[in-house]
């Protein structure tokens, strides 16, 4: 991929040692200007070449939601991480929306898919622009090591982090998720996105789905972390994370799932989880 | 004082094994509604009478500021600190704001005095709000320990920690600040804040500066902890931390002052020297 001239700093901030930085860019998947976080820890000054981990973020959020709220810079400065939060959805002049601005659909709910539906199709290329783009800009602008990648998110953010991981093992090496939609095609939020990014025919939907993927013989390139708060509002209708559970025994996936008792959907929930997640992601990369 | 019949539960959410809570209540002293937030650590639930930290926040901020980027509740649950976090001013219809709208003065920018000008007066009364109501509420309906309060803050709120602390050393035995304004009669924000709420004769100002009280032989309970970021844009106009580290140095005060290179005025250096302040604290308390 050539080197990206329209990449831009918009913010840089001193954080536990290392570097908290804002950058924007001008997508080519996307069509759009696409805005993420990157931190960079300490150790990233003695110019080795660092694993990075890919968070991606959940319905309405921005990549501001878990730079500011997720706590996980402590941790990732502890391992010599980078962390880097990209943006949920494309957005700007001539991006469709939720015909209704419903905040499950359009804007800030990309869902990290290709969108083939219009109007939808020209600009939400959100999986392109995840697993591919934004790797190749991080790796043309920051000191990591394209060898050690791992993915992890919330909720939708989880959906993508799963679906990301199962299908380029080779790629995130390590993977793990708070509160994901495990199943689209079997729940409300799900369906709603699935069929308007992708449209009716559901055998399109299993390539975005975890729980199909594992059923149609994709295989994490290691073990599974997840997290789901027991008094998490979502739990019952559109996370089902036992479906994920008996998808991954099923098929022998090494999954930890552990329901964490009194936690909802927040980020109170994500950051009291977030450095076990870090250290779990270091152990693998 | 009388119970509050006021006081309600806006939210509640488990963090980091504790309890995060907004609440509100309709203020006496300021003659307003305010909303603040308090973490209970894990160790709340056990029935002790746990030690309490009140954290005073900075010019345009709410609870709200600290509660989502502070990152200090694992400390807080590690050390066994319930920290409470107000609201930096009375708000709400009839409140009356800077003529300008400006962010240094009137909503969002109390500087925790009791306004003696109008349009000020009636409601501006920051100073008891923070140092005789709130701490009494705080007390009604949380297991802390009167006995064993300290008072933190950044900026705005620096300079209140310092102000109140120096008042106050019997209620609040252990003090700290983050970047504060540590001298209001000698900089700008301070000359236009103490100015419109006290008025133009600066010995009313004397109270509210805390280089001032320390001249006028005011002492805190023990030692002092201020971090202040070397790449701070406000450290030379208006935070001048030479001016309290010479007058703690002429009056025999222990200060610890860390200016920490690198590190600007913003939340990313709070929360890189937030856990520093609650173990600072906790062995105090």
């Amino acid at each position: 991929m050539a080197p990206d001239s329209t990449f831009e700093t918009v913010s840089t901030s001193k954080a536990h040692g290392g570097t908290l930085g804002v950058y924007r860019h001008q997508s080519t998947a996307t069509g759009t200007g696409m805005t993420f976080s990157v931190f960079l820890p300490p150790q990233a000054e003695a110019g080795a070449k660092l694993p990075v981990l890919f968070y991606l973020s959940g319905l309405t959020c921005t990549h501001a939601n878990v730079t500011d709220k997720g706590e996980y810079r402590r941790a990732c400065a502890e391992h010599g991480i980078v962390f880097v939060a990209p943006d949920t959805s494309p957005r700007g002049e001539g991006v469709a929306d939720d015909a209704e601005g419903a905040y499950d659909f359009g804007l800030g709910a990309g869902f990290y898919v290709n969108a083939t539906e219009e109007p939808f199709a020209a600009h939400y290329r959100m999986w392109d622009y995840v697993t591919q783009e934004l790797p190749a800009l991080i790796e043309e602008h920051f000191p990591i090591d394209p060898a050690r990648m791992g993915i992890t998110g919330h909720s939708m953010g989880g959906h993508g982090a799963l679906t990301i991981g199962l299908t380029f093992p080779d790629k995130f090496k390590s993977l793990s998720a708070f509160a994901p939609i495990v199943a689209p095609g079997q729940v409300p939020w799900g369906h709603k996105a699935l069929g308007g990014y992708l449209g009716q025919d559901r055998a399109a939907w299993r390539a975005h789905d975890a729980v199909a993927l594992i059923e149609d013989g994709k295989r994490p390139a290691g073990d599974i972390l997840v997290d789901q708060g027991a008094a998490d509002g979502f739990l019952a209708e559109q996370l089902r994370p036992d479906l994920l559970e008996a998808a991954c025994k099923s098929a022998g996936v090494d999954l930890t799932l552990r329901l964490q008792d009194g936690y909802d959907h927040s980020y109170n929930f994500i950051s009291s989880f977030m450095a076990d997640h870090i250290r779990w992601h270091a152990e693998r990369l």
